[in-house]
Order: structure tokens, then C-alpha cells, then sequence
């Protein structure tokens, strides 16, 4: 195939990808209001998809295209001559076709009935708060990740090829060096703060009527630059964000009555993934799988720098306070500015990961990273894992689990077969801290925040990080925006400030 | 191809085909809560499945496997020795690959590129109420039908071959011994009618509050036997139903405080045609295309018993009035059961047909299919049109039309290029009325109405009509229910005592 051609059908397979890819997230959104007998088919709908993609992803043509255009296992992204935005498409659509072939469609179809059936297993097993009920299917699924790691092939550690489908480029000892350190520090911080008199956050938990709450937080939305016209906000039992098009974002939350911040601090959270989405696709990279984030950490980072570092700031509610309060001014009659922010940031060690505050939440996430490896590597047996549970969770966070509903039953996540997507919520904290401190040297995002618009904020990250899209690897892109490589102390620092020493950040 | 190989091709090709068609309804019907900028790309996405169904339903595979079963030009149902539903799935595969196969790419791709833009143009010309805008490109849509007709071929006339993409089977000359007789019958049920006292229906357009309406539209669904496991009700400016899968049929209404028949005989019309798809897809019918209904006018033939024989019955009314009267105390103070009766059945001959009553109805329908034959064969020019349309409403309806708005540019069908379509509203009316009184011969359906659970007559209907899918063409399916030909005179005796004689029908 001369070059030309490999190029166009690059290009088109591409962008056949990418269709088929958000079609397919229009039927998972579509699923929260279909009626109950719908499952059945909805589900083979998906499957009949995926296997198309699977099937176009790691077919001859697009081989073929890719091999015409230079791209082999020691140069994945192909041919000097070509530019560095095709450059990158080869390399994305390159590595995907070599790890998915690796995968024979005998493995990937017991992968994915085991990891179905499993889903149910561990709900049953939640729900009664039994963890030898989820026992034995965990064990096949963690033998299948074994298998999984064979497959893919590695040269230190098995957690490599896994982490790398989330994060690509970086090696389970690279995450190691940084949470080691990382663990110390945040329980010294939790160590600091232990002692110093509890905060009352009672009056987030009375009742603030929906439509209210609603209001506010398409204001908030509004102020990040959230596009109303390429996106909307829906409803779901979990929030979550997703593209169903190159402009049609959209997240979820969950209102309810008996609280005012969770849903609030969703839907900034959820709206700083959108952002990124929104920000992908622009140009060139619109259409294209270049149009993605960075990496899963670096999504995460964007959902965390919005949802923390500006929506849980002083100068947040410095300047949103005020109307706050006008329209909940029976539940917050006795409540101040400095109240309702101590409130928010209130900082209690507990079992839940995801009702973790600030502090605590990336030891939460340390605790799976380790019991992940080890399990991969068979140093933990899935027998002995609620006793390595409880005890990490004590030796982290001085907790006590109680059930195995609020341990190790607690995430979905391993029920889908999903080892090394943890390690990403912990990295997304720490590079959100770095990128935080390196935007202040263009921005004041101190008086842009209590000014109520953020543009400027979300200017920058749309030129630094979003615009970018998925050209870089998130190794390089930290780079280009950070001038340096991860560094955890940007994060520690963050944290030390806002909660030890309790100045602003 | 040996036959067991063939049979195994033909049910996964018709399965994967249904599942792409299935997966396209769900992005027609998510466009109605997208952003606005989203429509760009679902487009693309659309097109890219409508491509891979095309693809598949004209592949060589699927021929190869036709062919293996003995399906030829002749012999369209394939091998003798195969089942009756076997030969009814070779039928309707072969019937539509024979078909779109005569219809070059390039010729489906300027149709289809003719028909998206003039959808822009018909609703510009509308709102400016001004036909020459429109004129032009339906000039190009005529003479494009005319070139698929001659692509399809045919033997008397181009309107069959365009008329049997909905209606299997029928003939222009078929459609026009039932529309001929109808025509003088109806008009002089109109001038019967001419004369007697106005009906007062102005209390139906008083302020109706929605969540009322909608509380007793869902009674009545429920009383039908519409599946709220297998269904849902939306909302969306033009009502429609839609099937998303074997268990997810869903219909649409529009609500206004202003209005309240409106949207409930919407509701009950497309609560109709959900019965029948609801029905069709049992045992070894679901997930194939035979689990579709005999043909549109079988389709219409259903929403309009429920939504007309049923649903604006005195015996409807009689059951149900006293609740509806509760609900609604202010709104029908001063109205009595025959008062509100007689205003649901007003007879008033105009110039929009989805407004029309159920005596002129079918009168909208004859001019347009008069109009569209004329068109297609030549005899009128696209110039003439508005003339046309005015003088055959002033000598059908005896109704002056004061501008293209309500004349000629009322209906969306003509701009995307759909000859064919409309007879099959009329004909559903005559296909209603035979059914119904076939019906009688086994269900005391006017005790049955009275007394407010319909399940005998859902019963029935799927028992006679909505199981059978597609198995059998509208023809036969209509001898097999009623023991006799296509016959207006049902229809014409239901209207003559309706309206005519004001007895019970």
C-alpha cells in the first residue's frame, strides 16, 4: 500500500472507530431510561458493537495501513517523515492493535462472560455483606488477569501491561515511587490533624429542595464554561461522564433532598471530566481518537483541580457564598461563610473510598494499588484478602472495618476485572496539584475565582492539557505543561497548606 | 452453500440486521434530548449504520445463502420442503435485497442527499407559507421517484413498485378500486351530515393541568394491556412510535394544558401501534424481521381501532367518563357524557388533515394519492400542484384553502421523497373497520369496552393479527383474520351508524 493510501485508510478506519465507539456509549446512556425487559437485547446490541470495533481495531486493513506507514514494534509511531499529529495517531491506533491481538477471542470471550457474571456475584455478595460469596470468582478473575499480564507480556512486573491500558507509558514501580513517599506524608498529615476539634457539618444534611440545587450548580457549571450547547446534565444512580459525539457531552448526577454537597461536588466533578471532552475536540483532532484525554489520570486530574482545588476553595464561596445562603436561607440561618467552607472541607478518616475527604482519599487508593500487585504477583492469596483489607485500612488509617460491605466489597471495579485503574484516581490528585501550581505562574487564580468566572482557568487548561488531546503520552504532556516530571510534592504541599496550616492555596 | 450452512447464514445475517436497526432507533430517538450541536455528527452516525445495513442486506452472503435455499425472481419464498415461517424469512430477505440491489450507490446517494436538503427547504417554504419556494426541489424529488420506479421496474404502473415498499403485495389499481367507491360514499356521508346543528367542543381547549392528563392517559394504556415492563411513554413534538428492541417498545405524546383529546387520543393511537409490536415479537419470531407488523396500513389498521372504534365509543365513554368528569370538575361542569361524547366525534370538514375527524379523514388521504399517481406518471406537473391540491380539496371537502401553509406544504412525506406512503393511512382505516367487525364474531366487544379491562380485544388482536409478524403478507393476513377480500363497505357501515344514523357501532 503506498503511503497516500495507507494514510487514507488510517484516516478512515479511524474515524469509523470513533463513531462506532460513540454509538455505543449512546446505548449505555440510553439504558438509564429504557424499560426493565430492555436489558436483554440492549446488551447484545453492545456486544454485536464492541465486536465490530474489536474486529476493525485489530483487523488486516488497518495493519496493513500501519505497517505502510512505518510503524513496527520498535517504532510504533512510524515514519520520521510523517507529522507529529499523524505521528501520534499511529502510535494510538498501533499499540491498541498489538495489545488487543495478543488477546486470543477464546480468552477475551471467557474474560468477559466471567467478569459478567461476576458483576452479579459481588452485588449478591455487597449486599449480604459476605465476602466468601465473591471468593471464588474474584480468585478465577484474578487468575485470569494473570493470564491476561502472559498474554500482553511484561519485563518486571505483571501490573505493567495492565496499568499501561490506563495510563500508558508508566510502570507499576513508577506509580510505587511516587505513592511510597506519598503514603508517609499523608499520614502525617492525618496525624497533624487528629485531635484538633471536630467540625459540624450537620446542617449540609437537611432538606434543600432539588429545583434549588439545581440552580446553583448550573450556575457553577456555567461559570467553568461548561457548553450548554455541546452538552447537558442528566440523571443516574452513579454519576459519570460521557461522549456520545464530538459535541455531546454529558454527565449525570444524582439530586436528593437530604443533601446539598455531594450532588453539588459531583456535578463539578463530573463537569471538569466534561470540560476536557469539550476541549478534545477541536480542529483536526475532532472525529479522531487523537480527540481523547492524555491518559485516565490526566482526566482525572481536570475532574479533581475543578471539583477541589477551585470548588472547595475559600475564594470559591467568597464569592458564591453570599447567594448561596440567600437561597437556602432557613437551612444555613446560623451558618457562615468560614462555617459552611470548614464543612466541606471537613476531614474524617473513615472506610468509604468514595465518600473519602481530600486528605484521605489517596491512601484509600494506595491500599488497593498494593493489594492489586499483590495478588497479580500471587504474593496475596484472594483467601487472605478481607484480613489484608482490614489490616492496611488500620495501618493507613487507624479505621476499623466492620463489615465486608464497607471493606472490601465496597468497589465494582474488581468485579469488571479492572486492576490498575485505582493507581489513576491517586496519580490524578498528584498531577492536578502539579499542574495547579504550574498555571499560577500565568494565572491569578486566587481573584479569578472569587470573581466568579473562570475562564481564565479554563482557558489555560484548554490551551496547556485539553487542546492536546491524546497526542502526547501523559509522561510527556505533564512535561510540556509542568516542566517537570511528576512530582508528588506539589500535592503534599497543597494539602499541608489548606488543611495543617490552614492558609489559602 | 449446503442448506443447513445456508439457514445458519440467513438467521445471523436477519439477527445481526435487526439488532443494526434496533441500535439506529435508539439514535433517532436520544436526538430528541441531544444539545443542539450534536445533531452534526449523529447524523454521520446514522448514515454509517444505515451503510452497514444496506452493506449486509444486499451482500453476497446473504444472496449466496438465498440462493442455496432455492429463492429466485420466481420463486421468492425459496424450497418447498422448507417450514412456513423458513419460507417467510427467505421471503422478506429476498424481497429486499432483490430490491435495493436495483438501486445503484450513486442514485441512493443523491436521493438521500436530495431528500436531506429539501427537508430544509419544505420547512422554510411552509413557514413562509409559499409553494414556489418548495417547487423546485420537489421537481427533482418527482423526477428522482420516477427513476426509482424505473430502476425497481413494474408492469402497469411506476406507483406499484413504490407503493409495495409499504404496502407488500398491493397495487396502485388495487388501492383505487377501494379509494374510487370510497370517495362518493364518504362525500355523501359529508353532505348527510351538512346541516345539523354545530357541535360545541370548546370546553376541550380550556386549561387542562398535564400531570392530570397524564394520570388517565396511563389508566387507559394499562387498560389496553400496554407493558410498562417491555415499554415507556416520552415525549416529543410530533408523536411516534419506535422499537428499540424485542422488549423496549416506546411511543411519544405532546402534552399541552390547552388541549386535552389531543394528546390523549395520540396516546391511545400510538398505544395502538405499540400493542402490535409488542405482540409480534414472541417464541422463534423475536430478534428476526419477521417480528415487524404485515404492513403499514396493518400497522395504521391497529392505532386507529384503538384510538377510533374503541377509544371514541359511547361504551369508552361510558366506563370512563365519571373518573375523567372527577378528575376535570372545574373544566366539564356543565358538560354531560353525550355532550362530551359528541364533541370527541365533532364532524368538520378542513383543509389539515391531522386534525381531521374520522369521516373527512380519508378524503385527505384520496387527493394525495390521486396527486402523487398524476405526479409519477407525468400527467401533472410539479407547477400545477397548488391548483391541483386547492381544487380537489374544494370538490372532496368542499373547503377552500386560504394558503400553501394549510394546502400544499401541510405534509412532511413529499420532501422526503415518499410516494406510496399516505394510501396506507386510508387503507388502515378500511383494513380497522373489517377487523373489528370480524372481531364481533367472537368478542362482545361493546361489553367488553364498557366494562373497562380491553384484554379480550388485545387478546384477540394478537391472537389474530399481531403474532403472526410478517409472516404472511397484508393480503393473506387480512383473509386469514376476516374470511374475505379487501372490502370499504365495512368501513362505510361503521361510519353510516356512527355518525350517520347516531347508533351504537
Amino acid at each position: 500500500m503506498d503511503k497516500e493510501n495507507a494514510l487514507k485508510t488510517l484516516r478512515s478506519i479511524d474515524n469509523e472507530l470513533v463513531l462506532l465507539e460513540h454509538i455505543t456509549a449512546t446505548l449505555y446512556w440510553d439504558q438509564e431510561e429504557a424499560p426493565p425487559l430492555a436489558q436483554e437485547e440492549r446488551s447484545r446490541q453492545i456486544g454485536l458493537l464492541e465486536k465490530k470495533i474489536h474486529e476493525l481495531a485489530t483487523g488486516d486493513s488497518l495493519m496493513e495501513a500501519l505497517v505502510s506507514l512505518g510503524a513496527d514494534e520498535k517504532k510504533k509511531d512510524g515514519d520520521d517523515d510523517l507529522d507529529p499529529e499523524t505521528k501520534a495517531l499511529v502510535r494510538q491506533r498501533y499499540r491498541q492493535l498489538s495489545k488487543e491481538s495478543r488477546l486470543s477471542s477464546d480468552f477475551v470471550r471467557t474474560f468477559s462472560e466471567t467478569t459478567s457474571s461476576a458483576h452479579q456475584v459481588w452485588a449478591k455478595a455487597r449486599q449480604d455483606s459476605d465476602f466468601s460469596l465473591f471468593e471464588p470468582v474474584l480468585e478465577k478473575i484474578v487468575g485470569l488477569l494473570q493470564q491476561k499480564a502472559d498474554f500482553y507480556g511484561f519485563e518486571d512486573d505483571p501490573y505493567d501491561p495492565l496499568l499501561d491500558n490506563f495510563e500508558p507509558g508508566m510502570k507499576a514501580r513508577d506509580v510505587e515511587s511516587v505513592f511510597s513517599p506519598l503514603e508517609k506524608q499523608l499520614q502525617y498529615i492525618v496525624e497533624q490533624l487528629r485531635g484538633r476539634p471536630e467540625v459540624d457539618d450537620s446542617f449540609l444534611y437537611q432538606s434543600y429542595p432539588v429545583d434549588l440545587q439545581k440552580k446553583f450548580s448550573d450556575k457553577v457549571l456555567n461559570a467553568m464554561g461548561f457548553d450548554f450547547d455541546r452538552g447537558k446534565v442528566g440523571l443516574s444512580t452513579h454519576p459519570y461522564t460521557t461522549t456520545l459525539g464530538a459535541d455531546d457531552i454529558r454527565i449525570t448526577t444524582r439530586y436528593t433532598e437530604a443533601s446539598v454537597a455531594s450532588p453539588l461536588y459531583s456535578i463539578i466533578h463530573e463537569g471538569g471530566h466534561a470540560l476536557y471532552e469539550m476541549g478534545v475536540s477541536h480542529g483536526s483532532l475532532k472525529g479522531t481518537c487523537l480527540a481523547n484525554a492524555a491518559s485516565l489520570a490526566f482526566h482525572e486530574s481536570q475532574s479533581r483541580l475543578w471539583e477541589n482545588m477551585v470548588g472547595r476553595s475559600r475564594e470559591f464561596w467568597h464569592c458564591f457564598y453570599p447567594e448561596f445562603s440567600r437561597l437556602f436561607p432557613a437551612q444555613l440561618k446560623n451558618v457562615d461563610e468560614e462555617a459552611f467552607y470548614q464543612a466541606i472541607n471537613r476531614v474524617k478518616p473513615g472506610t468509604i473510598r468514595v465518600d473519602a475527604d481530600e486528605v484521605t482519599y489517596s491512601l484509600h487508593i494506595i491500599l488497593r494499588f498494593n493489594l492489586e500487585r499483590k495478588l497479580l504477583s500471587g504474593a496475596l492469596a484472594v483467601k487472605d484478602l478481607r484480613d489484608a483489607w482490614n489490616d492496611e485500612l488500620r495501618r493507613l488509617l487507624g479505621v476499623d472495618v466492620m463489615s465486608d460491605k464497607e471493606g472490601v466489597l465496597q468497589d465494582v471495579h474488581w468485579s469488571m476485572g479492572e486492576f490498575g485503574y485505582f493507581p489513576t484516581y491517586a496519580l490524578g490528585n498528584v498531577y492536578a496539584a502539579q499542574i495547579y501550581d504550574a498555571m499560577k505562574n500565568e494565572v491569578d487564580v486566587d481573584s479569578v475565582i472569587e470573581g466568579g468566572d473562570f475562564s481564565p482557568i479554563h482557558d489555560y487548561l484548554n490551551k496547556n492539557v485539553y487542546s492536546f488531546g491524546s497526542i502526547h503520552d501523559p509522561k510527556d504532556l505533564l512535561m510540556k505543561v509542568t516542566k517537570e516530571d511528576l512530582d508528588a510534592s506539589h500535592y503534599i504541599s497543597y494539602l499541608t497548606k489548606k488543611y495543617v496550616s490552614q492558609e489559602g492555596y
